[in-house]
């Protein structure tokens, strides 16, 4: 995808200074990885009883989706000396929490969806009591997982993912930039501050433990985390920004959800205050500088420097 | 409370061959525990932005309650030798989690409680979105406060803590008896087994926890760790066919919260299926195997040993 980029709809010329190199297939790689992924989270959650819960667990943890969030942590891991192996456990830990959050933000009380990835959401399968007890199941899970399936990881290393993991998740995290965006619903008069604050914790914050915790599973030096995070707080706001951009380009098919979602909901959103074509360049711009972060790793950051890329590439 | 069984419902001449030291006083034990739980409970939390979801997580967390997981926890860990001080955030971590479970069962698609330990429930102040995000909020918080505050703890037996609390709290603890009770609803052929595996998941297992964690933090060697364990599994039983008979017997302003529930529902409860007197003896029965557990232990066990005739002997 990213070695075309004149086919994505925010790609443009003024990337090409720093186009990744096109030897690298990140097609290649996003698929290879996402296969790997796949099979990691199969084998993570057999079905025992009560078969109820688990069953729901699985059908959104397998319901597919990029898994970007597990790919960031086996490639930061990678880039800082670490083999796959032992990220796997925290990677699939990452897509377990990612999917609990999914489960609980679709439920009646919160965003009230039908639809995620082109299917029905948990509690339109199972339930909104079994639903709300997934994301329960699955989040604690999660910290059961990385401590009892990571091997040859140093426990002090093992114990900052855990921190780190809860502290994306919780109040400080994901939770709370929930909270924000809830609390600014129907509201058109919402500062960009704010706007900031929500995508840098519900988005960003747990695309940041993502790469950061990969790095640390390695035990990479104080200075090369700090990389990494101002890596990962530059491509989780770009994200989001392409997101909204997104909603409003993107057709439904390709989106694999409803979209035009943020206007009927009248959310303040990026292009909302930007307009598209500022937005498009502030992504690309957030991109350029994540990007540049790493270029002290050379060859070993064309992974994540080519993931940078992808997602103002991206046209779904 | 316990030094005057005689008044107590579920007390009776059967328990005095192993009545405990009376020199020990665990009223006082109890409150003095409790307001050492319930400070630190206070300073674990503080009020930052987004002020609304630590106020509804703060709601619910310092709502009162017995804290009988913290002081569990640190009895145990006293037990085996550790101090409270490297208990205390794990024994918080235990309330935040209790505190999550109930935040959640008492939601409209779960129990749909008004009043919790005579209060409104916490969806009820802060609605329904606050409170699956307050749940969420608390359960995350957790673990990152396990990690982040304990100090003076071997790392390897940080990580068990972690392991065994996400496990008590998941589809294989918590979340998984939960799932079994919702299904059993309604039903009036509920076998005995099943009846088990409720409460074995949903109290027993979080009770395990906050022993055996506290043993753990101590570095306790297994076999006491496995007789701790049958000391909680049997407690955690006991406690759930008291909280039966307590249901029937009690009044709401006892309780605190709305009495006869299970007979409304028409749940199938250990009283239904053995009458009251037989479930009280079963509860008796359990405790004095629990506290014989822990008679190799001699004098140390004496705060275990009396919480275990408390929860026979409480008549709220």
């Amino acid at each position: 995808m990213i070695s075309n980029q004149e086919q994505g709809t925010i790609a443009s010329s003024e990337m090409k200074a720093s186009q990744p190199d096109l030897k690298f297939d990140l097609s290649a790689y996003l698929a290879s990885r996402k296969a790997q992924v796949e099979a990691a989270l199969e084998r993570s959650m057999p079905i025992v009883y009560p078969e109820k819960i688990y069953e729901s667990m699985r059908y959104s943890l397998m319901a597919g989706g990029k898994r970007l969030r597990p790919i960031l942590c086996l490639a930061a891991c990678e880039l800082a000396g670490g083999t796959s192996d032992i990220a796997m456990p925290t990677a699939c830990a990452l897509e377990m929490v990612h999917t609990m959050s999914l489960i609980h933000d679709d439920l009646p009380a919160m965003d009230n969806d039908d639809y995620r990835r082109g299917k029905l959401t948990n509690h339109k399968v199972y339930g909104e009591d079994i639903a709300i007890l997934a994301g329960d199941g699955l989040l604690a899970y999660a910290f059961e997982y990385i401590v009892t399936c990571t091997h040859n990881v140093l426990p002090k290393n093992l114990l900052e993912v855990v921190a780190r993991l809860g502290r994306a998740v919780g109040a400080a995290g994901l939770v709370g930039g929930q909270v924000v965006d809830l609390e600014s619903e129907g509201k058109t008069d919402v500062a960009l501050e704010t706007l900031n604050f929500i995508h840098t914790h519900k988005t960003a914050a747990l695309l940041e433990a993502s790469v950061v915790c990969g790095a640390v599973l390695a035990d990479a030096p104080e200075a090369d985390r700090q990389r990494l995070v101002r890596y990962s707080q530059d491509i989780g706001l770009a994200f989001q920004i392409v997101d909204d951009v997104l909603d409003i380009t993107a057709t439904q098919e390709a989106l694999g959800k409803t979209v035009g979602k943020d206007l009927q909901a009248k959310k303040v959103t990026y292009p909302s205050i930007w307009g598209i074509e500022e937005s498009k360049r502030q992504a690309r711009q957030l991109v350029e500088k994540a990007k540049s972060e790493l270029s002290v790793f050379g060859e070993a950051a064309r992974p994540l420097q080519a993931i940078a890329d992808f997602i103002t590439a991206r046209t779904y």
